[in-house]
């Protein structure tokens, strides 16, 4: 029971067994047997697992998840959340802010980014301020690795940056994006996230940017991809969890679940 | 086993009895001997606690936790990170991006401020955009509460927003600082915080924005106040939990753990 609550308490971290074996007074083997019987308390919760390690540098972890039931439950409802008429805004924009910054439907969403991108052994998660930064936090902290904000202009806070310029695709105007030369050593596996896409501008630029740290960008998520107007996605390949395919200012809005996702 | 994850990996959700056991097929009764092994398995791990409420609207639901003598040694081994002259920028700043973005620093951290902040009852975690959200949110979440994210100047995807202009104390400079009335309903009881706090000119805009939503401001937090130059402090009340005391150009730099916490 302990060993489960000290093992959840840091998902991702590589606990090894001598220090179990340390806290609790019990020998190894014990520790052992008694990580089966965790194991199999995850088969019967479903709320993720946990990988052993043999060796000196073993030891054990746990690997947040959301079975594949409950994503396919919690991206309809929250669908359902998305599509009422008072979530509709001036100039046709889709208010979602309440969402982006709950907690409790955060962590799930990072649970399911996590499932699709962990297979690419992922040493960072990047986002654009703002409103993306909870959802790749909560990315970031389900796959066990640090977030990297771009922020928009140059900041006096952060040291030597590297900063471009990118045409928001759907706006047609000019911005620059900016990031810390300190923030990202050449070479690293990133993911690239943020909570809507229209035309892809902002992320085209965001690859732009990494390629200048000599990243590797091995994906692109988004929480709502919009189908509306005649935007040809300037990004092609990316994993969006929503879409957004009617938003009409009468009082009309649909979004619902790419369910190409499940897997 | 089963329950334990299945109550951690959603913390501060109270889940009735009856949802556990119909999930394991078990009695209630059995289910309630289950919960004391449970509490004695976090008497032993100290990662938080589980509260149980009687009655027909009742359950059980996982407090995550930080034990204090964690506390202790986490705030030194950060303090002692921060102080390290590679991390002086030009101008007097002290970068701490990389640590305020990484999700192994920040869920410890969103345990201290909540450990602090609990008893308030608080209903929501506010604070003002970039550096300070990943801190609100892991601070939200351990307290079980939604985020609400200040904006400078004033977007279009956030409907009617309420704007006051604010000075920040120690650049003299004026902006302005932006949030939608749809964020935050009259009445609420708010935690403000904050990254770092110099003379606090922004934590003040915050407070009257605050009463502009004729919300209660609960606490002030903020990772590290400076006590650098000599900016008397705007706001009487706030908890930091680190302290800038030196950063000299040539290369001094020491940040200490504000003791008066351990409680």
């Amino acid at each position: 029971m302990a060993i489960t609550q000290i093992l959840m308490a840091k998902p991702n971290v590589l606990i090894p067994l001598t220090v179990l074996s340390e806290r609790f007074a019990a020998a190894k083997s014990t520790i052992s047997e008694d990580l089966v019987v965790v194991k199999e308390g995850f088969q019967l919760s479903r709320q993720g697992y946990i990988e052993t390690m043999p060796g000196a540098l073993g030891g054990v972890r746990y690997i947040p998840d959301l079975d594949g039931a409950e994503v396919g439950q919690f991206l309809s409802e929250l669908a359902a959340r998305l599509s009422v008429k008072e979530r509709i805004l001036a100039g046709g924009y889709l208010y979602m802010t309440d969402l982006l910054f709950d907690p409790a439907v955060l962590r799930p969403l990072g649970l399911i980014f996590a499932k699709i991108f962990r297979s690419q052994k992922l040493d960072a998660v990047v986002t654009i301020e703002t409103k993306g930064i909870p959802l790749a936090l909560v990315t970031a902290e389900a796959l066990g690795v640090p977030m990297i904000i771009i922020r928009h202009g140059n900041k006096v806070t952060e040291g030597t940056s590297v900063n471009i310029n990118f045409v928001s695709g759907s706006s047609q105007r000019i911005q620059t994006m900016s990031l810390s030369r300190r923030a990202l050593e050449p070479g690293r596996r990133v993911l690239i996230l943020d909570d809507f896409m229209k035309a892809g501008g902002t992320a085209i630029g965001m690859i732009q940017l990494m390629k200048e740290f000599e990243a590797h960008v091995v994906g692109v998520g988004m929480l709502v991809e919009s189908a509306l107007g005649h935007f040809p996605k300037l990004v092609e390949e990316y994993q969006a969890l929503l879409k957004l395919t009617e938003l009409d200012v009468s009082g009309r809005v649909v979004v619902t679940p790419v369910v190409a996702f499940a897997q």
